[in-house]
């Protein structure tokens, strides 16, 4: 077993980064120091990502090191605020060196794509969990609750809806191919760190859809009172979804699918053109999919019900932050 | 499942905290949104106690959420850190309410007692595991690292030594009552958070001694270079621990042992009266135990072994940063 720690040791211990990293002192000490922007709020999640629960055991490294970091980033995107560093506290046992290096390939490779320094960790002996705590920074005015939104604001998503069900129906299916969309989808998720900042302040509230539309969207009114109604017809549905699942079942993935790890905002409607032109330049559609509204619940939505794909992330996981 | 996971959100869910704790929004969004103090450096440490690793999991509820927040306080008490929040990701099965609430109750006794605030987590479901990321300020100027240390130096441990491997061999025993000294050392460690900042800007270099004398100072000497000279007659042994173990068995425990959460600390010597002044108004101790020395390597002391006892932190688990 000691020899898979000094590789994890070696694929994980980064290069010391540069100034503007703002680590003053880096993996290797009883702590990380770091230097915090003056000013800003300090954005902090915890996800853990358990084998079997959150993710096949037998998905693709890569994947797994991809999705754990992703899921985190995904709630600092959530907020408006700009990635910086992170921690992984990772449980594993025996594992091939192959599998380690792909693993670490994979979450340095987002790392990297998102500007987040690996800062420190914990490496513990056990059933496969990965415990990712990310820390992002945003100016206090800019920062986006569940909480802000009012009647009559848009609801709206970024991007495409149940490619991350879809994707995870493909691989009970036997899809291996991680070039095949919606696997790749569920697979490497891409967190919308830059969409979150540019909506910062424009968006009225925002949640990053982790749980699934219905369940996501019902954390926004908790917080921000009142209710929605929903166009279901509008759902921007995953490519190929619809193919893989027939009508029904797409629908169904896209309300109620989870792992999609897009944006679901408010926002008032008069600044719909300004958010869409600020996404265009990322090439990422905003879809308007529904209204806030005095009354409480949710309107124009067939009750929905748990989809039997969603084994590995069930009601008894207690849901993503 | 589902009443269990509304117990610790119940349990978990601290009243909004105080101006003063620094968190302009706390548990249930995306992310915490926390304030830094200007000008301070972040010190940030990520710790996972896996229940049959590192602590038996038939032990007290309220000493398994107190030790999980414990040992990642002592590595903020290590680098002279004000401890400021916390964050945990919990990992278990089914338990009996009563078992929730001890250990919520332990852990946030221990929170309160350190001016810690609870700022967010993360619940799933599988073996028991607790992760922690504590998060603490200190002056830039003030940060102790591993890497200070200068021959010449005088090496001193806070607190006695050998009460946590004294403990946990009273637990394997059959000892349950934790009133018992030496088990109330292992099961409720108290990390050194007014020492580690009263020393902060007195010593050049410290550690704290999570995987036992021997091992922690060997991580001093790698950061800090060169060697050291210990006195082994020279330290300070746990209350009860000679009697409970034996004159041999007792050095053992002090020198390899572990789980003391005790800081190790290198400073000069003229330095050495200020350090016990400041400390005496903490009562404690702060005991001369060697000297850090030009020549590389560890001398005056026989060949340590490791203890039969250590098996819930053997090497595999990696050690404590």
């Amino acid at each position: 077993m000691h020899s898979e720690f000094d590789l994890i040791a070696r694929y994980f211990t980064p290069a010391p980064p540069g100034p503007e990293a703002g680590v003053a002192l880096g993996v290797g000490d009883d702590c990380a120091l770091l230097a915090p922007t003056p000013g800003r709020r300090l954005a902090v999640s915890v996800d853990t990502s358990v084998a079997g629960v959150h993710f096949p055991a037998e998905a693709p490294a890569e994947a797994i090191g991809h999705r754990a970091l992703a899921v985190s980033l995904s709630d600092l995107a959530a907020m408006g605020a700009r990635a910086r560093w992170c921690f992984m506290a990772l449980t594993l046992q025996a594992r091939p060196d192959a599998w380690l290096e792909a693993f670490s390939r994979g979450f340095k490779a987002l790392c990297d794509a998102t500007g987040t320094t690996l800062a420190g960790g914990d490496i513990t002996r056990g059933e496969l969990a990965i415990g990712v705590t990310v820390m992002g920074e945003v100016a206090p005015e800019a920062a986006l609750t569940r909480g802000g939104g009012r009647p009559g604001d848009l609801v709206a998503v970024t991007g495409a809806l149940g490619g991350g069900a879809g994707g995870l129906a493909a691989w009970q299916a036997g899809e291996r191919d991680v070039g095949h969309p919606l696997l790749a989808r569920y697979l490497f998720p891409r967190p919308r760190l830059a969409a979150g900042e540019a909506l910062a302040r424009l968006a009225t509230a925002a949640v990053d859809l982790s749980d699934g539309l219905l369940a996501d969207l019902g954390h926004i009114l908790e917080h921000s009172g009142g209710g929605a109604r929903l166009e279901p017809e509008a759902l921007p549905l995953a490519e190929g979804l619809v193919e893989a699942l027939g009508e029904a079942r797409a629908q169904e993935a896209a309300l109620s699918g989870g792992d999609d790890y897009e944006l679901l905002i408010c926002l008032p409607a008069e600044r719909l053109d300004e958010a869409r032109r600020r996404l265009a330049a990322l090439a990422l559609p905003l879809t308007v999919i529904g209204r806030l509204t005095e009354a409480p619940g949710l309107h124009g939505v067939p009750g929905a019900r748990r989809l039997g794909w969603q084994h590995f992330r069930g009601d008894e996981t207690g849901g993503r932050p």
